[in-house]
């Protein structure tokens, strides 16, 4: 298992042992994290900080060249708000555990040249798979359905 | 003038008295304004507090025909991240006070059906030019380049 991926898993089960959507993100800079975070919706009651939104602002305010040097891991498919924070920043790179429980803006990621490469981590699965069975107006309230 | 581009002026002006850049936002259901925002990278050292953004997360946790029946008013061309929150929550319409300074994602927007209409405003021109004139580097920042 990929250590920044299984940071990101960390991350997303973290937000669930405090009543939050688990989902994670870590985001790595020459083989360093850094910046972590997790969906915050329940948690802030915040509707922009997502798994990879919270990793970004945790990141901080970083020079151009480090966002473009830099892998952005996510247990779940980013949606089209993480999406276009990952192509105002540049990132080059985009580590999903799984998609088979969300689909996010994959494609349109590729088409702007970002290399996406997705895991299908059954650990990633089953966080999810549990949270949207147990609390699905949680989750769609999240995916603004 | 249109009162919801006045209030959004007026967030982008509230921001440039904070020493910030210088992009407001409202979010409009119903004839009135559920959430304000302007641009706080500087103020609070945020890296996904856009002036959309912050509107979104002042507008707090809302029921997604909320947003499906809201107007969503910036002084500036919303970029990447902005246009992903807009689709995310499926806003069906956005006024853009210009994108003469900066041209966001409004083509990746109509070709997902949301309405576009920018209003070519002379005061959102002046108050970025000036602001990119002073300070480029901290524009730069802001969008990533």
């Amino acid at each position: 298992m990929d250590i920044f991926l299984q940071a990101a898993i960390d991350e997303a089960k973290k937000g669930l042992q405090e009543g939050g959507i688990p989902i994670g993100s870590v985001i790595v800079y020459k083989g360093e994290i850094i910046g972590r975070g997790h969906n915050r919706r329940i948690q802030n009651g915040s509707v922009v900080l997502h798994g990879e939104m919270d990793a970004f602002e945790n990141a901080g305010r970083l020079p151009t060249s480090v966002y473009k040097a830099s892998t952005l891991y996510t247990t779940l498919s980013p949606c089209s708000m993480c999406s276009g924070a990952i192509l105002l920043y540049g990132i080059p790179k985009v580590i999903i555990g799984e998609n088979k429980t969300f689909l996010g803006e994959e494609a349109l990621l590729k088409s702007r040249g970002v290399k996406i490469e997705v895991v299908d981590n059954q650990e990633c699965i089953t966080l999810m798979e549990s949270f949207i069975s147990n609390k699905p107006e949680l989750w769609n309230e999240d995916i603004g359905k």
